[in-house]
């Protein structure tokens, strides 16, 4: 499908694409490029990675496919960074999971003779790091493509069919509508773990062994890093105002209801939820 | 440890319960009562339990333990009822997600020659009904053994062997201090679960293939029986109020930081949310 795929920041998501485009024979080679020369050195020796590259440009120079692995924040940085030293025709995308902002500068930041597409696969995790890699991690995973106005149909094309080879469920959307939808499925949620958990954080330390599953279930992703989790609140920040208004209405009813003791109404809000809850799609074994 | 073990409606919990008595030899005999014809029905073909029964009165006459798994608006009526059949010296316990109102009006409805102490094993599971029973159910997870200030310290005990042979890791508390501290661990978690559910019930429909498994994991307990919640809910109303407001004060501040652009603030949130989750205590392979 590729000659070289190029990841830049091979953390979990970064890592763990390269292994299963390996598995799969999606690419004749990997290399990857990290700031980091703990995360460099750790490159060296997985199966999975050809070549890892101290410098930027070096590495994205021979490259047919480069994903941009790295937090929202430092994305189109790095893309005008690379710009000058990618190979014409070579396809772009990244997995950050806002996309208004990026798709927007990312285009404006590389030269006409690439193609620039963003992506978004729902496969995060609390975890980080390549020590996690799973070339599983994809499979039956949503996965977003997010094309502007003017993207060239064979290049949503050509990233379309990669994601799908990785075992996604591809979805495409304008960048603006994939921001609205993430903010509601992903963000939202998200902070209202993180918020629950500050929030039990300020009460008796003694309760800490008492939860159980569902609390376990509940604030899993809180446990997500907070500088990553904090450039893509500040960068999805108006939609996820908005969800969190929406949300807020629902929460206020519901408080209502328990407080006035009514009962039917406390049920009813529980059984909207409830039916929305199991037409969520299962995802296997993930 | 006894010589019948009698469970007042066999779901989840009161299946699973007999399941791992049965497979650990905590009793000699055990017995089932429900309700409805089908879950008697299915009762009769299962190895874990040896006697079933139409009649309450009957089911409990020879129990030495009798525990009592229906939902929690229900429970102090059965105890009304199965006062009169108990034989003298047995140990009576219930398996409700509330405590005060259960415990206090529960030790009123039974005859002095019987115990009565509360339970509340943190084990239950979005998932209903006897078909799965799971005799590991109660491994690792916490248990709360909630005596009143009369009750006798060998009946305590009684019960906490009884559990702590189950698998569970056992608390002893006050019914109050357990009904604060379950609201914030346990119901908090799901009326937020439920609300986020029910206000995304009110989005696109066609988001929903769109999410990823941090939606399913925050929202899994929202698919939990809808009237079961509305009675706990009720039972429990003043402590959950009280939990809510004090969430509602964090989830407040998040969204004034973000609104404001508070990037430190932000974070500063994320991060003693993240600092809270991932000192929770593992659940091991459940």
């Amino acid at each position: 499908m590729f000659d070289q795929i190029t990841i830049l920041g091979p953390g979990l998501l970064g890592a763990s694409l390269l292994k299963a485009a390996k598995a799969r024979g999606l690419c004749k080679r990997t290399a990857a490029w990290s700031r980091r020369a703990e995360t460099r050195a750790k490159c060296e020796g997985q199966p999975w990675c050809d070549a890892v590259f101290t410098d930027v440009g070096k590495a994205v120079a021979k490259a047919d496919l480069v994903v941009v692995c790295t937090p929202v924040d430092t994305i189109v940085p790095l893309l005008e960074k690379i710009g000058p030293k990618l190979k014409s025709g070579a396809l772009v995308t990244d997995v950050g999971s806002t996309k208004s902002l990026i798709c927007r500068h990312g285009r404006a930041a590389l030269p006409k003779k690439v193609a620039f597409v963003g992506s978004h696969p729902m496969a995060g995790s609390e975890k980080t790091g390549l020590d996690y890699a799973d070339a599983e991690l994809f499979q039956n995973r949503a996965c977003f493509v997010t094309p502007l106005l003017d993207t060239k149909a064979k290049d949503i094309d050509r990233l379309t069919r990669f994601w799908k080879a990785l075992g996604c469920e591809v979805t495409t959307t304008t960048p603006e509508a994939h921001d609205e939808i993430v903010a509601h499925l992903s963000h939202l949620p998200h902070m209202l773990a993180s918020a629950l958990c500050a929030y039990l954080s300020t009460r008796d330390p003694k309760w800490l062994p008492l939860g159980g599953p569902g609390l376990r279930d509940t604030t899993r992703v809180a446990a997500g890093d907070p500088a990553m989790w904090k450039a893509i609140a500040l960068e999805n920040r108006e939609e996820i105002l908005r969800a969190l208004d929406g949300f807020q209405q629902e929460l206020d009813q519901l408080r209502v209801a328990l407080h006035n003791q009514q009962g039917l109404a406390l049920q009813h809000i529980l059984e909207r939820g409830r039916d929305y809850r199991v037409r969520l799609r299962p995802l296997g074994d993930k």
